[in-house]
């Protein structure tokens, strides 16, 4: 039994359904869910009239445990995928104890009234999933999520220890657009805007966000700035592989994306802190939200490619050796085929495969799991068999900086 | 009998109500109504501190034409002086014609829905303010008030004939924040943003807003960068000096200021068009203004000057000439005086005082009048007397741009 029900309908979502309409040996009957039921219908058509499949779709408050429960309940999938905003995490991870169905998600879980980013609050369900004999598997996205299994990957065949990780995330795309995010503009500003903090000899090393920067020559992008920020995958990576000695990650950002930011910081508009507006509390980032492109809308105009991919230094045969794994992801090939940019592109599809590792039992467990815990390798042959084939590079020397 | 009404509570409200309270001589009783008491009974409240004056408050809803006129039939004023949004304009003269009282403003008229400056809707009320032998007076701040005072000045004393004018409105002063706007941020961005229009030979001629730059080296301020752009005051200015073939509008803006508003503008927020939002429709120009500072909690940090004045060419007994007349006006000592920043002290003084030649018979008539159209020696006289005194410089050369 191999049927899933995935909620939330955005970019991601819209990836993930196709994905899986397209590959019917690995999924049984798909059932898209969301608030709003009209953007189900519409992922619904178009996986229909490019993949003749034809998925379920329903309405559902994912805010709402009980209601969550009931869908569930009658649409009995194996397991539920959720793409719907990392707020209603928890939610949803209750709602599949309530109903005994095991879980998957692509980001880990945030408060809506703080921007804080911690493992913390999902791995307290290990024992409530453990004892359920349910399996939960935490951030089965490109970062985090791939960029997990290729560190597991390079600590199985490249290296023997890992002394240092770099994880480098670099949008080279182009939306024409003056100002849009890639993805939910609330969830990304609340990100980008969020201090840096990178480990460092077994601590947190926390500085002001966006304010160390390097360049760095992505391959088939060019030469880019980026920028140290704080991402979740490194809370589990240096968890479950302790020998890392210092874990960072970076961002890459235009000029004219990190001066319309500063901008809305300065004037206010991306605060979460609610401001009286005609009698009713109105948070700003959410308005921002409003007049900002859908990320959705800007996939037909996006040229131009994503290059994600980790640098690890360490020893191989008591030798100092540096690594480097990526993927290169094309904005206009993702929207042929799926009608989606990159950036939904890279974390729909290892959703997909998270999702059908799961199914067919080659990722197995019971608890909450992160990607880091399971073997590497059937993972890295799906991304190259659905989409996103990756590339290893032996590099001459550490990362300087 | 001088008793006047003041409606709007704002900058501009408080320091010509200040003043006035401070010269019991020109005037009788003052009541100050807005929709929100409390900010009338706070300008209240200060004037009694610091001039032991009492002035009398009320609460009315300037939209509104029949709450208005009840409210001046209660208070019985001489003269309604409008200090509210420029949207309310209409309404209130209307509220004055009903009432058969005597109008003063600042500003003229424009629609919520569009940013459009004409003095045509007020202009078109000329035969009902004569039928009623009513005067109403039309933007008595500074700009438009005192630049087109100087202007008849220029012509009764300095010039035969003016062939070009060129008003230039520099704000020196530094409020310490990133991005805040100097009055009303609603209106002041609404203004910056619509397209630059100067008269030229018969015509107007449109530029895209802020496209023409020119650097000028500004008395006690310094050089700044300063801006084409339109304001009202150039269409009443050559209606009724038709000899002028040139008149131009320049506002100075700093670097920070047009980037802020550049970025704000690329991602819709200063946009009048409604967005919708939770089921309701919300202009996000409107609720910038919320998150934005108010403009009245920068007058006890801002430091600096403000120079605005009149640059006329033209002849004197037959030869070219080319004069300068201009105010400088130090922010902390408006601050000192009245509570307010130099912005609104610079509108509110000449409010004041194109209300008390209205009340003393000075300035005179009945219908709909520009400033122009009076004699400006009173007026030139009081600017010294009360806060806002002019130096009249000649120029080796007529504008080099």
């Amino acid at each position: 039994m191999k049927d899933v029900l995935v909620i939330g309908a955005g970019g991601v979502s819209s990836v993930a359904v196709h994905k899986m309409a397209k590959n019917p040996g690995l999924f049984g009957k798909v059932t898209l869910a969301s608030r709003r039921r009209f953007k189900c219908d519409a992922i619904a058509k178009s996986v229909q009239e490019r993949f003749g499949v034809e998925i379920a779709t329903a309405e559902v408050d994912a805010d709402d445990v009980d209601a969550t429960a009931l869908l569930i309940d009658q649409v009995k999938p194996k397991l539920v995928v959720n793409l719907a905003l990392p707020y209603q995490d928890l939610n949803l991870m209750e709602a599949c104890l309530k109903t005994g169905v095991d879980y998957l998600d692509t980001a880990n879980y945030e408060p809506r009234d703080e921007a804080k980013f911690e493992y913390g609050w999902q791995w307290a369900y290990q024992d409530r999933f453990k004892e359920a004999g349910l399996m939960a598997l935490l951030g089965s996205g490109f970062d985090p999520g791939v960029t997990s299994v290729f560190a597991t990957y390079i600590k199985k065949h490249l290296l023997d220890t890992i002394a240092t990780l770099d994880i480098l995330d670099c949008n080279g795309g182009d939306h024409g657009q003056h100002f849009a995010t890639n993805f939910n503009p609330e969830i990304n500003i609340r990100e980008v805007t969020a201090p840096a903090r990178h480990w460092e000899n077994g601590d947190w090393v926390e500085t002001p966000a966006l304010s160390e920067r390097q360049v760095f020559i992505f391959d088939q992008v060019g030469a880019k700035n980026m920028y140290l920020m704080y991402h979740e995958e490194l809370e589990s990576l240096v968890k479950h592989i302790p020998e890392i000695k210092r874990a960072r990650f970076w961002m890459t950002f235009g000029e004219q994306y990190l001066t319309h930011l500063r901008v809305l910081q300065n004037v206010g508009m991306t605060s979460i802190e609610p401001v009286m507006y005609e009698g009713r509390e109105i948070i700003p980032l959410q308005f921002l939200k409003a007049v900002l492109p859908e990320p959705s809308t800007l996939g037909e105009t996006t040229k131009g490619k994503t290059n994600i991919g980790d640098i690890a230094t360490g020893t191989k045969d008591g030798a100092e050796k540096t690594v480097y794994v990526y993927n290169v992801c094309d904005h206009e090939d993702a929207y042929a085929e799926t009608g989606n940019q990159a950036v939904s592109y890279t974390t729909g599809v290892p959703a997909m495969i998270g999702a059908a590792l799961m199914l067919n039992g080659q990722w197995r467990g019971t608890g909450v799991f992160n990607m880091e815990e399971f073997d590497p390798d059937p993972f890295m042959d799906m991304l190259n068999a659905h989409g996103l084939p990756w590339q290893v590079k032996e590099l001459p020397e550490p990362l300087k900086f």
